[in-house]
């Protein structure tokens, strides 16, 4: 896992440069799910609270990671991109914060891999959630699609 | 219009020091509404578009940046933060763009003037879209309420 996790951290830094700016840390990936941080500083609005475009970043990468990784388990090569999302800002973020991305189930993962093997494509609904010291701050729901490389 | 242009450019740089990372710049406002623009080299993602989370913010800037205009304009002191959005990501962005948010008419304006005098509280949806050559390649639908301030 720490090499799945190092590599994740080094294709964001590389591939989106914004996740620099953002601070955005890979934190954790096991079979719960994937975990990316950032500090609040680099964040910050006017309330002093983290920026709703900031968590949005974060929250939208939580699940393109987190099917970069389901990817790489299952050596495919393709590509993530997100369709649409709806995200509920329910509780401000006043500190640095985290998000987690629940991992589908090996039987959806196997639905994925076969839709990618058979159509070259296949779709996802992945839900991820901001926490802080008062219950679940943000709440996003993305619909991403992934498609085969050309061999 | 060219003051309340550069004072809402001075807002966003300094109050939330991200924008200036998306190099976010306050494009036009009139009538019709609020357009904000983006160089696509900082925002750019993996497959050499623009990244998700660079349009939500940006989309997410225009809605906000909006009714900030809207307040000044009705000389109310108010805080706006967003509850909830939807964002399809229908087409590639694969240039500069713009996110153009639709200015709400005069009776909308009026109903939330009249909620923050008499309740504190208003609630308004915006709609954004980012275009691009070939028409809406982001489509952003945003749900905002502003607090009157303390007087």
């Amino acid at each position: 896992m720490a090499n799945l996790i190092q590599a994740l951290q080094q294709t964001l830094e590389h591939e989106i440069p914004l996740t620099q700016h953002l601070e955005l840390q890979v934190l954790a990936y096991d079979e719960q799910g994937l975990t990316l941080g950032a500090p609040l500083a680099p964040n910050i609005n006017h309330k002093r609270t983290a920026f709703a475009g900031s968590l949005n970043s974060v929250v939208t990468l939580a699940g393109w990671g987190l099917l970069w990784l389901v990817l790489q388990e299952q050596e495919i090569a393709a590509r993530v991109v997100i369709q649409d999302s709806s995200c509920s800002y329910l509780r401000p973020v006043n500190d640095d914060f985290t998000a987690f991305c629940q991992k589908p189930t090996s039987a959806e993962i196997a639905k994925v891999a076969e839709a990618l093997h058979k159509r070259g494509r296949a779709r996802i609904e992945l839900r991820v959630e901001v926490r802080n010291t008062t219950g679940v701050a943000v709440l996003f729901t993305g619909r991403y699609v992934m498609m085969r490389s050309e061999p």
